[in-house]
């Protein structure tokens, strides 16, 4: 299974918004056939891991991270696949919450007699498909806010100077970040400040599309390099629509002047997007956080000390240390001469049984 | 010399003023001899390690810690004795900077014809006796900043509440802290807030002396856990002194109604402190950090967000990037549920050639 897993990486960012899944087949205690769902309207993990095992299959058990479809969708459902090609055994790691499958994939081929067994490496398998695990069952995407900080809190000085307060070694792994994600949120300050490109640069993949959150709809007016054809951007209701932006903007109701972010994360869920990294200001992720809508942290703390300024949480106020929101603690390391802190949402991670 | 430093260790916190040493005698291949500096007063490594080698020193070669001592102060001389007991080589890890020693105890040896070296495992030596050297050569003592974070840089909700952020590990270490230094510095504002008792609790180990640096000389009327008889408390010049306190009760120059560090740290050192424990509230934190005065930081970082509060650098305003005030990252890893930060002044390291 962590053959299967390791397999199912390979559709990272590319799957969307299709869970990445990985299928090893195994005979007689030897790997015969291999697959993975690699891009969007390729082929299924099961059924490229078939193809690969050929005759093999025959008798031999099938170990796939994802439970086997039973419908019809871009491609062949893969469940029946199995059942033709002969295989006496499939072990999956996690269930496909999806409506379409949810158990009618396992009892397809419990019913043609082939053994099931569900659950094997399923944390592991279920963090790997956040994304698409949140789309399926919450109907809003899997939210990363990623952050450079100062040891005391910082994103930025008073007057907003922000760059750089990391290293070239966590900046990279920002864009290895947006690799994965299918969205980037920043907010209109965001945009207007710093005019970011937001693509991929320092390592291979593709693009995630940017999301603006707008609190400013003079914006769209603007020449902004993450302005570009595939930018999706949120302004409040009422908001008067330029028409040649029309498509790609939505109008979505709001508070304090700012598009609501449930009902934007919703429309990203609509829209298929499953995973959406926030690289906001401090504005927008203390808005994220105070909502309990971030569900991972990626918080690269850069070892020097900022003094006043803007702080990650600077609209947050409480009264009682029991008030205080949490992250739980999933890794700390450094990159480069920054320190580098992954966390998440305690109630995210307890929903994805983490 | 990773023998001799482990045994040095074995006076942490019992020496001062004088230093940490630890000896190791080896004679064709073997350790026939080992000693340290135990607690102020008591043997001196070389004469205790000569006592455990007896006949077998002749010949032998000795490692140790620091520079051998060529003066009779509480104890007689080492070098001296190292020359009578007929050692052939002495290798020591650092100099001792102790004006009265300062390369005269290797000269003893060398003009004896016994073969020197010094400078191995100098880095580890250094560190490790970083309060004597401070006291030895820059008349003040190490200043280590502890302090409990939230991961947005918060000391304290904004009325003040600070108990608990971190959990029972990270208070665990802090007495841990405690027990390697020679006093533990707060202001008058934590002792009328929290009343600590600054004793060592969760460990073993003698406790430090309580050190008050006092915008309020009204406490000094109090009756406050701090304030035990070998409390150590710096009013603003010109304060009026109780005269059951006189004695302990030091009125140095002050800036903005606050004793001045600086004047604080060199009484300290006069007073033969060779190590320091800032525990003190956000104020006193701002500014240690400020006046490049905290040598060595330890922070514990809870993974909560406390939103506004008091930020352990509340009265530090930067107007540019480059005056981010930096920390070299010496380490980190949990404590608990809590993130454990080591660093270090960058200046300070350089002073110690860290």
């Amino acid at each position: 299974m962590r053959q299967a897993l390791d397999l199912a990486l390979r559709g990272l960012g590319k799957t969307t918004p299709n869970p990445m899944v990985g299928c090893v087949i195994v005979k007689d205690g030897a790997v015969v056939g291999r697959g993975w769902h690699d891009h969007l309207d390729g082929l299924h993990a099961e059924a490229a891991a078939l193809r690969d095992a050929g005759d093999k299959a025959r008798g031999a058990t099938a170990y796939v991270t994802l439970e086997p479809c039973s419908h019809q969708g871009r491609q062949p459902p893969c469940a029946p696949a199995l059942v033709r090609a002969g295989i006496a055994r499939c072990v999956c790691a996690v269930g496909d919450p999806n409506p379409k499958v949810d158990g009618r994939g396992l009892k397809i081929l419990s019913d043609a007699g082939v053994e099931t067994v569900c659950g094997v490496l399923q944390k592991e398998a279920a963090w790997l498909n956040r994304g698409f695990l949140s789309l399926q069952t919450r109907r809003r995407p899997w939210v990363t806010l990623k952050a450079a900080l100062s040891l005391d809190g910082n994103m930025a000085l008073s007057d907003g100077t922000s760059q750089w307060i990391t290293g070239e070694a966590a900046r990279a792994e920002s864009h290895r970040l947006r690799g994965e994600n299918d969205a980037v949120l920043i907010g209109s300050g965001t945009l207007k400040r710093d005019d970011p490109s937001l693509t991929v640069r320092a390592v291979e993949g593709p693009s995630p599309r940017p999301v603006i959150l707008c609190s400013d709809p003079a914006v769209l007016e603007g020449k902004y390099k993450a302005l570009r054809r595939d930018a999706i951007v949120f302004v409040p209701e009422g908001t008067a629509i330029p028409p040649e932006r029309s498509g790609h903007v939505y109008a979505v109701s709001s508070s304090a002047a700012r598009p609501d972010l449930k009902a934007a994360l919703e429309k990203l869920a609509e829209l298929g997007l499953a995973r959406v990294l926030v690289e906001a200001g401090p504005t927008i992720c203390s808005a994220f956080i105070a909502a309990g809508l971030a569900d991972e942290y990626q918080l690269f703390v850069a070892p020097v000390f900022m003094g006043e300024g803007r702080k990650i949480t600077a609209s947050i106020r409480l009264r009682r240390m029991d008030d205080a929101i949490p992250m739980t603690l999933r890794g700390v390391r450094t990159a480069g001469r920054d320190l580098w802190i992954e966390g998440g949402n305690p109630c995210s991670l307890d929903w994805l049984k983490q």
